[in-house]
């Protein structure tokens, strides 16, 4: 018999996050995987970072003890320059805060402004991750559908209006990935990034604008950060060293008001006392060498060519009608509509096919946990252009051809079955 | 104007942890600091530490990806193993998870058990660190007083009573540093190890065993851990690599039962996805080198001459009765009573001479977030030995007599102040 642990009311009511399955999915022999949103280990620049490691035998001494909350200060002066530059305003130290990954940077923002209950507006789709930390404070979510030009910013207001009747308060923050977004795959437009801040501050609403892909663009133009448009007031901007560099690293940083990186440091300190220091002058020395631009310029090549030959092979493959799909200008995902289908349903029949990709359906909130309107993605799949090798997006596309060929008879082993197939 | 931000209520009762104001205060020219609890960089393992930077070149693409949220499995490994041989019983890994840190062991073990209102036992004094993580999930706190051998735990039942008669109901959580204890040096006798559990489980109210500084006994002899006397139910066995190694790897452990580690690992992937895969496989090389118990002899000896120099020089400096203590058999810490004084005050001047402490009421929690009878711990002083070199030692000590040897008048410069003494 297990001790009788009582949980808190939120641990009883949090459900493992879909990522941690499909983690377990990507090591099963022979699958190819378009599930997890993982950088390809292929381009890890793991020779010059590793050279990095000079760092923590001639700084060991500070690199080995803590470190303050607020970031590793070379590393913090590295970030303020490169985020002086992006955000079109001076980026002091007090302005900025270094997370152990983006999911912290989340999280911080979680604890200083959510109480249970309280309503964050969301794009749908969007990324499970953020809906599961939020979860695990509490919220509810309001959500605001998305088009080929990112969130329908078009609709904010009424989606605060609608949240606000239905709660009596308004929601405390809106949260949105602006540049290829994961899943969608779509970038807010340089209109709508202004709207967004515009509606924002009219209601008193913040912005959490999470742009982790932002340097991952192949094709087009970028836009201006909305944090830009806004001068930063209400704007939290986020970003991470997990796309353009490594996730193993856990390094991750937000821009905000002084007023609000204070307090998100005085949560963070409750989290982790600091992000490891060891990780933070590796990554300082790795961009003070200079490897970070240079990397970012071979990634963006590399991806662009996945992403490319994900598109033929999507286009080849697939039966003609069993999808729809934009090609992304950035990122690591395809978003792919299934017209007439249940994704769950072809996620399962796709993993006896040896395939896996991300259900939509992970990437909205449930029924209960919605303010307002649902969105229903279950017609739709996230695919992964980013890890798999050129080889495998092939024969992971001709996977998913051949289960959405089978028509709606899935998970049926006929004469033919899965397993010969 | 700033944004109106409205803060969650608990950010708003937030304050800064004093552990931020101390890093600050090591910081300052000329200060001898006996304030933080912080290991003395002089004897981190430079050289074998950056040599195992050899890792981040062999393990390259594993170690710069995403990892899984319980942990780096070739550290899960070797956790396993060392905590098997403690623990006396048989610790797979889906008893253990990997955390950034044992501030992230709080986090998630007060994320996964507490709800706002909830009570936490804590021996009086304790870790602040610990009561800023409890206090920013919204608990209140429950003192069981110390004496040489730790915890009062003959107390602990009523403790717990008067707690559920005052609150309504049973306290969540009780929170113990068993062995040299932050900040008052003392261990947990045996016999007291295994009442404690017993009562714990007599109430159902499980034990967080925090016990970084184990391995850090100077003298005497180590008491089997309390998860050992239980066969772990009900336990949480905490340890970490902050004292033993290095901080600023943030790398710690639990180790509970299946059905809590499952609830803890859902906690964390809201929390950082996972500890940093980058500073698990330099831990993990370090402990497969065979370099950890070569560096523990090594520390061991490193900081007894210093906990026997600050013993020398707290008796020979200090003005005869101003303090009463017991020197420590482990750990980091001296706890020096101050008979008729406010440490506060002696902090106050102390600062103005050169010398920092911890003052003793950080330790405790204030009137309105405790449950039951306070502790009043104004006239107490935590003093870190391991930080600051032998020398710095004995003239923090001449620093720290001469303000208590003159008198009450603290913060007052006569002709003769502070500046020239």
């Amino acid at each position: 018999v297990d001790f009788p642990y009582r949980f808190s009311r939120l641990a009883e009511s949090m459900r493992p996050s879909p990522i941690r399955e499909l983690f377990a999915m990507t090591q099963r022999a022979g699958m190819i995987s378009f599930a997890g949103g993982l950088p390809d280990p292929a381009i890890f620049p793991v020779d010059e970072f590793a050279a990095c490691g000079d760092v923590l035998l001639s700084q060991g001494q500070s690199v080995l003890q803590y470190g303050a909350t607020e970031g590793w200060r070379p590393l913090v002066d590295i970030l303020c320059r490169r985020m002086t530059e992006l955000l079109g305003q001076e980026i002091g130290p007090e302005r900025l805060v270094i997370a152990t990954g983006s999911q912290q940077v989340m999280d911080m923002a979680a604890r200083v402004l959510l109480d249970p209950g309280d309503t964050v507006v969301a794009e749908a789709p969007t990324y499970p991750g953020a809906l599961h930390t939020f979860r695990s404070v509490g919220a509810r979510f309001a959500l605001v559908p998305c088009d080929a030009e990112g969130m329908r910013v078009d609709l904010l207001p009424e989606v605060i209006e609608r949240a606000r009747s239905e709660t009596g308060r308004l929601p405390k923050l809106v949260y949105s990935i602006v540049s290829f977004s994961n899943p969608s795959g779509a970038s807010l437009s340089p209109s709508r990034r202004v709207e967004l801040v515009e509606v924002a501050r009219r209601y008193g609403v913040p912005v959490l604008e999470d742009d982790p892909y932002r340097e991952l663009r192949y094709a087009g133009e970028a836009a201006q950060p909305a944090f830009r448009s806004a001068s930063g007031e209400g704007v939290i901007f986020a970003s991470s060293f997990s796309k353009i560099l490594a996730p193993g690293v856990r390094v991750a940083w937000a821009v905000a008001e002084p007023s609000l990186i204070r307090r998100m440091v005085i949560a963070k300190q409750g989290m982790d006392l600091c992000t490891p220091v060891v990780t933070q002058a590796l990554v300082a020395e790795y961009c003070r060498r200079g490897h970070l631009d240079r990397h970012l310029e071979k990634i963006r090549d590399h991806y662009a060519a996945k992403a490319a030959a994900m598109a033929a092979a999507l286009r080849r493959e697939l039966p003609l009608g069993a999808a729809k799909w934009s090609d992304p200008e950035g990122g690591f995902f395809f978003w792919l509509q299934l017209p007439g289908r249940k994704a769950r349903e072809v996620f399962d029949a796709a993993i006896e096919e040896g395939v896996a990709f991300l259900p939509g359906e992970t990437c909205y909130p449930g029924p209960s946990e919605t303010v307002g309107e649902g969105v229903d993605g279950r017609a739709f799949a996230r695919l992964c252009f980013t890890f798999a090798s050129s080889d495998d997006i092939v024969e992971g596309c001709r996977r998913m051809s051949r289960v959405l060929t089978r028509g709606s008879a899935f998970g049926v082993r006929g004469p033919g079955g899965a397993g010969e197939s």
